[in-house]
């Protein structure tokens, strides 16, 4: 399974050029006339010469590398940023290196470390627990998703624009009590949002409210016990109410839609149920979730064209602007709302 | 954003020695006294020196890049691979290119070709177009996860047994009639074998038995719709028989488990349901899913473990030889059989 690696003395003794020669053909073909460019690139077919690239950004400086660090690759939400990510390769031509970092913040120095030892133009970083002021002292180009973003670029989706969305849509639905379910978000996460924009739209109502706003935990288990435990409060508290539930992500929603349908052996028109992400199971839930649809290929168009903006004005010593860009959400109506 | 580069020729100025004694610090550090090594590393702090491993490991003819194409990140069995490949950087150090070959076979060769141009070092390859006859002439060290492999080496879970453990299952729990729900898979692939395993274990039994094998489609909606006929044609031909169904995924499991209690409002006993994957979906539905489980960390274990001899082998030009491992799957007991 070993293979020879064919140089430049082997292409030059097969088409008795020079070395010289050789190497104008790859780094200044038009110095080279049209035959000789063929003669050459003749040799290379019979030789089965591979392009050595690393050696060839190496000598330019740019090795088309960008980084990417990802919590985990289990929630849909983030595999699903990091296809669209990888998917930019037919229109940028970077190359990914990719690490999972499980939000802890040792284990996104090391890999950090690691990608600018290889000379990576860019760094697109998800949910980081590095402070972004760390961040940007790398000095190199970075877009960070869905966090603290204060001092380097970042994408987000307008969470307050979501939670308004949603909670107009149950009203609008003629819902007796509003109800938000979330799991204790950082202050400083674009997610708190969706708290936030709930609580507004309420206070301009004058319809009652009540946030359940408590760590549901990270097994489906513990959600699930907790869920429950909210369910039967409700049904306490509103028994005969038409309850409108905001939930902060189609997970929670579908939980809480499957212990309804357990408790009453389908969906009552007293509930009224909206999510958020529109991931997989919002369509592949028992009762198809009406949710807030994240555009996650906006996202990535975004934070793209952000990196690359930033990677050019770097290479062209260029001063450049943090940016921080937000996506607006879209309602989608499915079957868990009127 | 600029950030001036610190050359071998600057940290030999700021510490008085010559630039090869700098290289030897790199290169060859033992043949430095410890008090100079000592000097040189204050020296590159006070720099801010950052290595460049780049320039390193083309000298040293190793980039310690590894190479992974995978279909797609939406199903969660792909995302849950890479998610364990890529956490193999703590046992075995590389790092990891990924694209996104959409099981497309051109997509496909264009990324082994920018690959290899980068001088990787392996590839993982998942659920490939390309005939593993074409992957071995690539002549580097290769591993296929769940495809064809006659060429190569690979590691798949056993499908075969995995089938036995679901229908045995069904048996024992005394269904009347047996069911298995498959989408056509080629008969060259591993998972062709789960129609096999069931075939083979009914055929020893006395019970009747059913195959269901036709393209359900790639969307929820088609999905639910093929399922859905499926369902009546049971209803329809053994209304009061205890119907023991084997489906392909949790997916499809999991569609049908809704179908299901759409159509009763509960799982009656005279429907027992087996899913394959072990993926979330499974403890997620409505009723938790008996399954068979992939062991995608030993899956993802066993790639590495026979990747990184082939690259051992490469590299002190040692012949290697195909392997092929598979990974017995376990039968988990939930709430959808008795």
């Amino acid at each position: 399974m070993t293979v020879k690696k064919v140089t430049f003395a082997d292409i030059a003794r097969y088409t008795n050029f020079s070395k010289t020669t050789i190497s104008r053909y790859f780094n200044n073909p038009n110095s080279l006339t049209e035959k000789n460019r063929q003669i050459i690139s003749d040799a290379l077919i019979k030789l089965d010469y591979h392009e050595n690239k690393l050696a060839k950004v190496l000598a330019q400086g740019s090795t088309e590398f960008i980084g990417i660090i990802i919590p985990n690759l289990y929630l849909h939400y983030y595999s699903a940023i990091l296809e669209n990510i990888l998917n930019s390769y037919q229109e940028y031509n970077y190359k990914f290196l990719v690490f999972v970092g499980h939000e802890d913040i040792n284990t996104e120095r090391q890999y950090i470390k690691e990608l600018l030892s290889y000379n990576i133009e860019g760094l697109i970083i998800l949910s980081h627990t590095i402070p972004s002021e760390e961040l940007a002292s790398y000095k190199i180009p970075i877009v960070s998703i869905e966090r603290e973003s204060c001092y380097i670029s970042s994408v987000d989706t307008d969470n307050y624009l979501g939670a308004v969305q949603a909670t107009s849509h149950l009203i609008k639905n003629k819902c007796d009590i509003l109800v938000h379910i979330n799991s204790l978000p950082k202050e400083d996460m674009p997610a708190f949002n969706r708290i936030t924009g709930f609580e507004e739209v309420c206070q301009d109502s004058d319809i009652p409210y009540l946030i359940y706003n408590k760590d549901l935990g990270a097994t489906h288990e513990n959600i699930s016990k907790n869920l429950s435990h909210m369910l039967d409060d409700l049904e306490e508290k509103y028994p005969y109410e038409t309850k409108g539930i905001f939930l902060a992500n189609d997970t929670y929603a579908s939980v809480f839609l499957n212990l309804i349908i357990r408790k009453f052996g389908e969906l009552p028109d007293k509930y009224q149920i909206v999510g958020f992400d529109d991931s997989p199971i919002a369509t592949e839930s028992i009762v198809p979730l009406t949710t807030i649809q994240q555009k996650i290929p906006t996202l990535t168009q975004y934070a793209m064209e952000i990196l690359s903006q930033e990677i050019y004005a770097r290479k062209n010593k260029l001063s450049s602007e943090i940016v921080h860009r937000e996506v607006p959400p879209v309602l989608v109506k499915r079957e868990t709302t009127h």
